[in-house]
């Protein structure tokens, strides 16, 4: 008999990855292509499905395909569509599900976003196996969310629901590319750790080999280095991010009381120096009825192949219902 | 055939409220009887359960009884108890549902929180009708949610999910019940409007008739009459709070995209006194992937009816699972 397989494809703003998963979370084969930005559409997916093809080649004869999943930024779930992602270039309303079908006719294609294809990624295969409430946070360039509340993602009246980086923190605060101001993402993102250590350069007098960095080069690797050399800016830098990251989880546990909120991507790399003020500020901040009872985890799956994996589990998710 | 019906229980701190409710939501008895509080639970029970009976009595030929949903404050679904309920008197964690099913054995015995009641009628009953994701907030003395995603209650983990009166609005904000500081709850319902009046007394030079009745009489219906008279503190009374409640609701909507979001209880009276601040400031402060999407709407059920209406719904709800 035959494996039945998902394709699952993450497209980034530079490259696209593309993987074939069993139900157990196994990539079978995988493959890479540049992601083709601001051209036509129709360039980018004649690249891709050629790709596509080409990975699924190799394998065709032990597999049947049930689906494909593509996790893109601004991806609408209910209308198949990517909206407003500057980024990509392929116009402000791109229907990518309809543009699939045109090469293939699997019973499940999908689009949604990363952060959502990252939560449903972790549920099925990753540390939150058997969880029914559970909030994925992406701490990349920004800060993407995934929510699963009764074990299914929660994805709003209109398919964009589950954007926890567009809370604001702060109404006075930072400048958001969204055009507003204070939004958690300008704080617990990976570019925002490197804001709050330019703030810190400006605002305190405390030492840091950072300082002799220009901060257009600041990143959050390198962030974490100094404070693996116990730069005390760095570790500032660390204990201000996380208080932001706290205080805003907390809130989030009153929304939906998840079982855990897992964190993953860039920021998330840097172990306890995030985690530890994290959990403080989130504990501290948190209504009684939740203390001490949500988990605070950081992803269980390959950083690498998470986007993949997760792309490929929303199908099997879609093909449930 | 017998009509089947659910009963609706509303446990309030000096009344209970008894209702006899068919699935369309008609109510077809209704019975009342004082809240026996600071005394054994078992008091109370044989009275509250001497008054169900009684209530039923009359129309008992006609129905069938299918369950018993009670709504209470501090209530877990999961568990069917009553926890932390200082101002009940019935001690720390009272196990009421398996109390209750010594002298019932109807199909579903439910026990929820009253603002998770009012949200489940809104969605049954009122103007939440054929919605799969909505939000409701209570605004009385304090400030209570119910919160439904793909057409469920959002329960959480344990039960508690829901609690939106207590995000944290402002770290070094007003003193709250819960033992925090700066939580919703304290500036967006009818006790925390009072206490902005208060504020405005001390802080402003606004004339204003408020400012001759002492400070503990105030109610937020005196507020509504003030501003029904132009009394201008009375009115920035409700911009400031139309203000902090907008801007939470933005937040809110980042999380599960709603529908729409149903105002409840003694403030949401007060009509576009507090509708259109709140309204303003939510599409203010709402990421533009939302904006002018998401109704803001008063609830459709009749106010003294909403909480046993609820409570029978979920009768409902618990029995389609």
């Amino acid at each position: 008999m035959k494996k039945e397989v998902a394709i699952g494809i993450d497209i980034g703003g530079t490259n696209t990855v593309i993987g074939v998963v069993d139900r157990e979370g196994n990539l079978l084969a995988e493959g890479h292509t540049p992601t083709l930005t601001n051209t036509d559409i129709k360039n980018y997916l004649e690249v891709l499905t050629a790709k596509i093809n080409e990975t699924v080649f190799e394998i065709k004869e032990e597999i049947e395909v049930k689906g494909i999943g593509v996790g893109a930024p601004s991806s609408n779930y209910y209308t198949g569509e990517i909206v407003g992602a500057s980024n990509l270039g392929w116009g402000d309303v791109v229907p990518f599900v309809q543009l699939l079908r045109e090469y293939y006719d699997y019973p499940a294609i999908i689009l949604t976003n990363d952060a959502n294809s990252a939560a449903v990624g972790e549920l099925m295969y990753g540390g939150a196996k058997g969880m029914k409430n559970m909030i994925m946070l992406t701490l990349g360039t920004g800060v993407g969310s995934g929510i699963i509340v009764n074990g299914e993602l929660v994805l709003g009246h209109d398919g964009f629901a589950g954007e926890l980086g567009h809370v604001i923190m702060d109404t006075n605060g930072r400048e958001c590319g969204c055009g507003r101001k204070g939004c958690l993402e300008t704080y617990a993102s990976a570019t925002g750790i490197c804001r709050t250590v330019s703030e810190l350069i400006a605002t305190s007098k405390i030492p840091s080999e950072l300082r002799k960095v220009p901060s257009g080069n600041f990143t959050s690797k390198m962030i974490f280095d100094a404070a693996e050399k116990g730069d005390k800016l760095a570790l500032e830098a660390f204990e201000i991010t996380g208080k932001m990251l706290g205080e805003a989880i907390a809130n989030f546990v009153a929304f939906s009381s998840p079982e855990a909120v897992f964190l993953f991507g860039g920021l998330a790399l840097a172990g306890d120096y995030i985690f530890k003020p994290t959990k403080k500020y989130m504990e501290e901040n948190m209504c009684f009825l939740y203390s001490n009872k949500v988990k605070l985890l950081p992803s269980k799956l390959d950083g690498a192949k998470i986007a993949v994996l997760g792309a490929s589990a929303v199908v099997w998710k879609e093909l449930e219902n």
